[in-house]
């Protein structure tokens, strides 16, 4: 860094160029939200609807909107997906996607264009109650580019639903995979697949270790290598797998 | 009960046979053991080395071969067993076998006669350090009587290995299944097989959730049904599974 | 299974002949579910109602009397059971039965055969706190065709009450015993009978491990021997004793 | 206390019958600690033994008989009673009792008066491996002047042995019932006598909720009433139970 | 217990006598419920309210009322309480007490004789915030003929407080003490007065060791000696302190 | 303590002034809130809203502004604002402060003077999901009299955005720096700026360690040096930073 | 997978292709090992040498170099690291690495060919405590054919050190980021760099939520996005690194 | 920041006033550890022992004399005292200061000037297991230049104690109160005096809660208040006490 100020003192790098060259921690009192938007390029600004009034919401997603020409949404409750629709489904210049089980809203201006990468992330899950999370995966991961192939329901209560689908897990560039419960799917997977996974534990289960716990202890205590984010985090592991894809996406591009 | 004091009042009964058909709870001074020795027919009196002196492992050894003729000792490590071998392994009219995985140490009176149970437990294991809480319900089951299968190594980690075991598990009456880390072993083997399972998690692992905790935590969580004990609970394993197979046998005899 | 592959390509054995043999794993899309149902012979498809709207219930409950003749609901509380009654209470053909205290509704169609096993299991309450897991594994337990014998409220802080019943205790093939504060009720069972018992913690008891963990802990440190299973886990508890019921009954006839 | 300002201002009361009256916090330079000694009179000065040197110990020791008379020592291994030994056994004036069950050492000079309290207190195990505690709980009381009544090994895994011991248990002022796994004794006892319990949980046990922490919860989540102490903790409840003995004492006297 | 059997069966003891002397776990169809109670001499039946709704409580209340001439509702919401006054206030034959700070309702015949002890409870409170607990124990010892000296809001925060009214404590015969947040309040009595302390920790607090366990926890590591109970038992703490005041009682008739 | 007895004793010094010597512990029944206020003087009486009606929290209010001159009430939902709003906002003589994001109320006669230190002390926030706890501790330090200097939202995830702040922080006397989820921000800011920091760990993040506990583990175990208080103490935090800055202000007058 | 049956009974497959397409659970008692070796391309077998006696590890050694042509030891104390150089320093045909820090050992036959990936993974340290973990990443990550750049001790404490890095630590294509204590530094790296990272919390600090505890729950928590590992899990996080850089490699060449 | 960078880039400012500015994050190769150490003036470079041999430490101690003038050893146990008494204690130029209770080592050459602040700061124990984290911070203090009031064994259960030393805390700046077990003292303390108070709790007691989470769990639940660092950490305390100090001194000065 300090050779960098010794550049800029001696007219040799442009302020605005230091800025780009240290891009994560420069800032301007206009561009700071831009710089920062564009240095995580691919990754959505996201409003955590959970513990917002729909109004707090609906303000959150307007700034998102305007500033960047999309607004996702998630833990969106039907209350929070009502007051989105009533302004935003008939507006013009601005289309809304709901999906019910991810509980995300994602509103786009006409106008923006959604990244695109060439990486395929797996989003499996053991059960129908690892939906939600799931689905917060898989459109973070839709808005950051990747392709996104979805798998349900192979729980190792019925190990031949898990089987049956190793061979198309195989093809996937990473893998997500949700459990609740004791969480053994990703553990079993992470032995029959050479991809990489990404442990999703979920906040199923009742009693002792209820509420995921027991799902990340056996996720992190895995006798096969998986690297794990925290109970119901679907944001945070389709980010991870996202910025891993778009890895991938600058390989092959 | 005070049908039964009205009945020994009456003399329509003597205290004897109440004493016989209370049987856990009436005593004497001389016969108290005795009684509940036979109460708990084919559960060997056992001794828990862990925290004993050999000398103390060794009065307890001397008091159940004279008391009941045979000792049945858990937890021996090197030094207790060495002090037992001193003692037994050149004693006429007294037999001992060791087994060192188990860390167990069997003596036996020449007069003293094994039960034998019409009925098979299959013991198995994840990976080689369930070895020695696996042993222990091995021990324990045998001297109750009970044949014992024994199925090492068959972690879901390699899965080929699991899945060959598992039409002759299906043979089993009862199955004890061991394992550490995350415990799936036994969560994917109740969805192959129909035979109950009793799930021994074990202390390996380390950091989050180690000790044992994720396996226990895992197989409480279990999506498919099992019965569980506590970690490295080989012993009440055991026994559990040999009360079963008391059952078994009795209804085959 | 190599050598089952080996035959299946010589022609030795039949593809489906082979899935018989493999049962556990293996699938076709019609059939897969008919064939792991009658994998688990006996082990009904359940609805766990809680954290389900009362419509989600009901179709769940529609597919299976479908698939399978009979629908099992747990947890249902009395808003699901007024929407399901609404529904069955009056259609020709299907039997409605409501456990209030266990919270638990079984559907069946006129066709549908219970199966009958030979084999008793006793399942016995603490407290009338205790009431619903231990309904659900009665409820589980008879669907499964088993024999449920039902002693309620013989807590050992009325040990005579708890003493009183320990002769008809003796007589079961196997005991699912339900308690919550302390859990100390299996312990002293344990000490009295020979029969197996699995433990069933409740989440009564506040303050510290409240909640059913203290119940928990104990039963999982007792110094008698027996199975457990998880806080409140009246399903898994009577899935377990069933599976066992089910051998006893496989030996009998 | 502001009257009683007033008063010694007045004259009306000597500041040192202010002392007297405010016993618990006056104090001057010299006579601190025999003031506080009186304050508590009967619960005797104690070395904790345990995280000290042999030296250590001995120095406070020689303090304490130097002081008081009397020194009483907790948790001493083999070394430290070695070490006493050598110095006191044959030292003129003074006598040592060396409790090795308890772990305690006792050590008067000739003079010393121990107390003497019209009370009896039950000191109860469950087991073999709750004599350390139970003990110092014992030698504590004796101490402090009550008479103690101990009976041992009657945990509830065999009832007999429990019931056996009701009777002269109900004979007791108060009982201090010490056990260790799942702690059920003293929950099985406060619903037999009237005699109110002090339970003492034993850090026995290993796996989930070992150390004496099953115990523990089980006593303070117990379905019959006593109160508790921390585990181990035969120190405090024989303080506890001393304090008690002590009020009896003075009703009685 | 044999020797009991013995004379029984010699008919040199009647089994009336013999259930009279075995009090605890006699019992018989009719008269099971009012043996107990005798046993349990001035510990009146307790009718949880907390998680039945107002018609469980009230017949609970009713049988309690018939049986026992008298009933002691804890945890009493205003709804619980409304509709316990529509019933009773005007109901001849039969006086209702209500305490809103404790949320208990005691309900007694005309006929019934509250027992009377000769013995004095302190209970007291370091905040207001303690009420309901501390007013639990004062309604149970009430019930059970102790004289309740009540104290309150004298939290070590304000020592001063505290300081004054250690005279008055010290003339109680045993305290019950009340704290939540760290708890300090009985660790520091325990070294002012000789009074024996039963700690009553209180849910109050949030956030690390909040809900009363950094109470229960400072109680159980206390540097002073005292027992505990758990977080909010007010119950247990009041019966407990009744049991030891019968003692009293004993003693001083 | 003896010395100034003895002199109250010698009428060398009056009750009335000892009383003041003694100021932390000495009281009358009249005067004892007083003292104790002047005591703490700055600390305002604080009235916490949260779990009482707003009937209680006008209540309190009215004491304290009658009392003191000043009520400060904190964890004020809007129902409770709404009800003081009711009350005060069109009193004559009082005036009211309400801080929504803080959820505090302040009311204040037109008597009342509020101190001034002469001290700044910074409260800096993460995220916006830190403004309740901070919010309250900037109006218990405002109500002490400090200068607060507020910076907001310049949490790690955004390091440019700290990194501006660091100079102006550098110019307070002490920071209290509030931080959720894994709670980073102290810890980074403590090896920047040699100014002492305040920990205020804040109940964000979900799943495992939520609720604040990975930021207050975090904050304890810091690489870099600071002090802390509980999930969400604003009111704690408040009150340490504004006796701190107590001193810096008798230094500096 | 009824599918493959089909066309292996129709001849349209061979057994040997079938298993090539199965790979994961096939098997053959001859060649089980060698199949699932060859599944996990690159994944080198392990020993774990904590736990075992030198001989015991030597064993292990031996098979492993007989059966793959190279042994990776981790967890290698000095006796185990001295007790194979006696065996394998002068032994002719084999190579030995040690790694103090990493406390590995790799050995290999001259005719071994290490894999080699075209990527590069960053292994960072926050401090010299975290040399263990990490250096077992970085010797699992070179055995799997990456190129490692290691940067150490860059904890936040000294935030120059951390963003000088910034600029290299961007060219990676992947990060393992160690950290112990409060495990600040993959949040602050993860919102400096795109580049995935995988953060691997050290069991370091002492006192509440130490060995690691707090590095875990802060790494789970953060406010920037990442995957973890358990608690000095550095074999899982340079396995998982090496499995993304295999994806790498793939699509690179 | 961006202005800073105009500025250089306009040669208004020079590179190294910029680095002066930035100071935190700013580096060379050859200056940074000094500008480091410059930045956090006062606090000296400290080496912790625990974990480290002999040899270690010396080498660090030896590196720190050599670029500081001091080294300032924690945790040291006697081990480590004597390797540094045999390499220091006789060598000219360098003076060596143990302090065995707070088992920390100090070593300066001759020419080290520890730094003089005008701040007090009171270092109180409740007891003599407080001695080693108290005498940490007591170290740390004194070579940041603070004068260091000591005052021990005050603990709650000896109230009097307590009360005769509260006139002279009153006097000092700051305090740092220790305590073990329930951790009490900080929160009466805080009662009594204005001076802030950092809560430093000490690793004793067992069982529940044992090792300092009471005493922590205590202190951050306090009812009066203060701060707190982790468990043991005197050198936290010390330093936080530290930088406070430093503020009253710049003040003063």
């Amino acid at each position: 860094m300090r050779d960098l100020l010794d550049a800029v003192a001696a007219g040799d790098i442009a302020p605005a160029a230091a800025e780009a060259q240290l891009r994560g921690y420069v800032t301007s009192d206009a561009g700071r939200f831009d710089t920062a938007r564009e240095h995580r390029a691919g990754v959505p600004e996201t409003v955590l609807a959970a513990g917002k009034t729909p109004a707090e919401v609906q303000t959150l997603v307007e700034t998102s909107l305007a500033g960047t020409g999309r607004a996702v949404v998630t833990r969106a409750d039907p209350t929070v997906v009502a007051t989105l629709e009533d302004q935003y489904s008939e507006e013009a210049g601005t289309s809304m996607t709901v999906d019910d089980r991810a509980q995300t809203v994602v509103l786009k201006t006409d106008e923006f264009e959604t990244p695109e990468l060439d990486a395929t992330v797996g989003v499996v899950t053991a059960g129908t109650s690892d939906a939600m999370p799931a689905g917060e995966a898989e459109t973070i991961l839709r808005e950051m580019g990747a392709t996104v192939s979805r798998t349900d329901d192979i729980g190792v209560a019925s190990l031949d639903r898990t089987l049956d689908q190793v061979p198309q897990l195989r093809e996937q560039d990473i893998l997500i995979v949700a459990a609740g419960r004791e969480g053994a799917l990703p553990t079993v997977l992470a032995g029959l697949v050479d991809v990489p996974i990404i442990g999703l534990p979920i906040s199923t289960g009742y009693g002792h270790a209820g509420e995921g716990e027991a799902a990340l202890s056996g996720m992190l205590q895995s006798c096969t290598a998986m690297s794990v984010v925290n109970i119901d985090a679907g944001f945070t592991a389709g980010v991870q797998a996202g910025l891993i894809a778009r890895q991938f996406d600058q390989i092959r591009s």
